[in-house]
């Protein structure tokens, strides 16, 4: 253990919401209430943005009662940002407030909770405050929808998010098989660069294998216009009913994303001229509709993949809450300039989940995308080995606040630090 | 009671799909199943197509195990069709047909689960049947999530949908107001001409005045643009996010539809005529951006909205449940040409359901539509007298059967009857 170092955290949240981000930040902010060396346990609004604009809120004031419902609210309830902070050695004006911030509010521990960017951020932190020589602990806590963090097994938020993604497609599935007039759907989701998310469509097959999806498109496979035209028709002639899950990140071989193709259609624009909006499904659609002169349907499936804490998974909720523990107590340790991460063992065909430090160097701005070999050679499907992946992920079901049999979130009060 | 009739019963579903419908062929199933006078307890399968076309399951030969998955099941079971059928002074051709299938399987029972067209086509069946003296007792089980049929204090399916409407603007409002940056954000609900379901937006905000919609855009009211657009700048610039709920079918003064304000969709109409509607949320997105240079993001609550069973409302299952069963006991009992229909009782303060036949003539083709006097004078919210009528209908979490923590729905075997 090394030397005790006895000040206030700043908590922050960033980048897109996902349904257990808040169980991380509980998983930290429980553990620094209990921490002798923790003093002020506060909040910032907008994550790195309200360091920057002095813009904190005293969690020690908020209602214990309030704050356990934070693991089941869905969402960053810190509020989150994208804002890209320039590198230290180029511009040093943020560095040099958020020290001043730091120093005024006796700050000793900075926890980031976030994707890629934020541990890029938390990184520069920790590197421009070791060069200033103040002491203060910085550390990562993961979360992403997407699940494309490297060197970690996974990511909090993505069961939650794949446990969603399979139950909307099973559902969905039931829907569009009810009429004796064939129907193609086609359903986007979620995860830029990588397949994870879409790859959780496959898991509406478990329990039933004719539902689910027919074809599955993800961004690691060259999307062929020719080809995908061709599997659907096929399809549609074969079975009537078709379901095609697609991740909004798919790109041509050239590297264009096909969300920016464009069927020339005299009706895509408005009464002003300006052209629609509309994600991938609906350009999709146009194209499908053209060729197989079917009814087909887009569906963005869109925030609700990450911001549905209803259908969450007790697995995720815990597993976020672990990595926000983790944080806190390895800084007390002595940690500074890493990332929780997470480890898959085995034990006795029982999944173990153990948590490890991985330096921020390491993880910051990387992608893991979705393994190759858990492709089909068709490239237009997932295999099953990629269920014993997902399954230990979206296990459990919370225990919610219902009011009314509505959910019943944290309402923080949100005390401003002077 | 009147004088017993012996004969087989056939059990068909109709129109578009909900979270519940399951729930009331499973009442009238198992009813017949325990009746006496009903011999041979089949489904048509794709509703009134099925039945013109000899497409009969034998339910008998089903797992009652699977069977008793079918209230938790989404979606319509036994298929669905948006078939209109002539009427028969007109042309007898599809009544002689369904005659000599009712005769071949001497069929004396037949429910039809469905909504206003489907009401229609039973009413013109009984009329039918009546006319050539073959006696067959017919009813009527209602369903559809726009809760729009005449002389029923609400439907089933209503309650689910509009529990899920509520649960999920609640989790997209938590989404949206994270970042810094103001966002305007359009959800489109459905429901045709009947402003219900999206009404049920403003439940989000029971448990939190601060979540929710703050605006409210129903089809009952007609849209103007302007007003429209004023409204939500004015939002825009006072509280920076902005979260609309919008009824798909919301008309402008001519009656012209708003998400048909830049696209010509000749060919989107059903067989009943009806437009199909979609798209509303990027139209509107589109004239939002233009107005206030905002970022704007329109979702399509879409299909989940009527097959989300994972949300479902327990009350809402008992209640379809019942619906089945009862019609079934009052044919037996000699009714015919009749649906059942809900009347609400408060008794010590207590929501009670009451079940009443209504003559079939008297549902066919109308629509009931959204109170005006719960709608603000604004023209842009509900008033919260609407949450009286709704919270009894969403309360209730059914126990559903989940397997590997996704949910595990019915698997029916569908024997022929030859």
């Amino acid at each position: 253990m090394s030397e005790k170092l006895v000040g206030a955290c700043i908590v922050a949240q960033s980048g897109g919401p996902t349904a257990v981000i808040n169980s991380s930040i509980y998983g930290a902010i429980k553990t620094a209430f209990g921490s002798e060396c923790i003093t002020g346990v506060y909040g910032a609004k907008h994550g790195i943005v309200g360091i920057i604009n002095n813009d904190l809120i005293d969690l020690r004031q908020e209602d214990p009662e309030e704050l356990s419902l934070l693991p089941t609210t869905p969402s960053s309830a810190l509020g989150s940002c994208r804002y890209k902070i320039d590198d230290p050695d180029a511009d040093e004006t943020d560095y040099k407030r958020i020290l001043s911030i730091f120093k005024q509010h006796d700050v000793r521990y900075f926890f980031y909770n976030g994707g890629n960017d934020s541990m890029d951020t938390c990184e520069k932190i920790d590197r421009y405050m070791k060069k200033v020589g103040y002491e203060c602990r910085i550390m990562g806590i993961p979360k992403t929808i997407d699940n494309d963090l490297c060197f970690s097994d996974h990511c909090p938020g993505y069961g939650s998010a794949a446990k969603y993604i399979a139950t909307a497609m099973t559902e969905i599935y039931k829907d569009t098989i009810v009429y004796d007039v064939g129907t193609i759907t086609i359903v986007e989701i979620m995860g830029r660069n990588a397949g994870w998310l879409t790859a959780a469509a496959s898991l509406a097959r478990l329990n039933d294998p004719e539902c689910g999806p027919d074809l599955i498109y993800l961004p690691e496979v060259v999307f062929d216009f020719e080809n995908f035209l061709n599997d659907v028709q096929r399809r549609y002639i074969n079975d009537r009913n078709v379901l095609i899950a697609v991740s909004e990140g798919i790109t041509d071989k050239d590297g264009k994303l096909i969300s920016q193709y464009s069927l020339s259609r005299s009706d895509s624009s408005d009464a002003f001229g300006h052209t629609q909006l509309g994600g991938l499904a609906s350009v999709l659609a146009t194209f499908v509709k053209a060729r197989t002169k079917a009814k087909v349907r887009g569906i963005e499936l869109s925030l609700l993949q990450r911001c549905a804490s209803h259908c969450a998974s007790l697995t995720d909720i815990e597993e976020a809450f672990r990595a926000g523990k983790v944080a806190v107590e390895s800084a007390i340790n002595g940690e500074t300039g890493k990332m929780v991460a997470f480890e898959r063992e085995i034990q006795d065909d029982r999944y173990v989940c153990n948590t490890v430090l991985v330096p921020l160097k390491q993880v910051a701005n990387k992608e893991k995308k979705f393994p190759l070999e858990w492709i089909a050679t068709s490239g237009n499907d997932i295999n099953r080995e990629f269920f014993n992946y997902a399954l230990p992920l979206i296990q459990g079901e919370p225990e919610r606040k219902l009011v009314n049999s509505l959910p019943r979130y944290t309402r923080l009060k949100k005390i401003r630090v002077e």
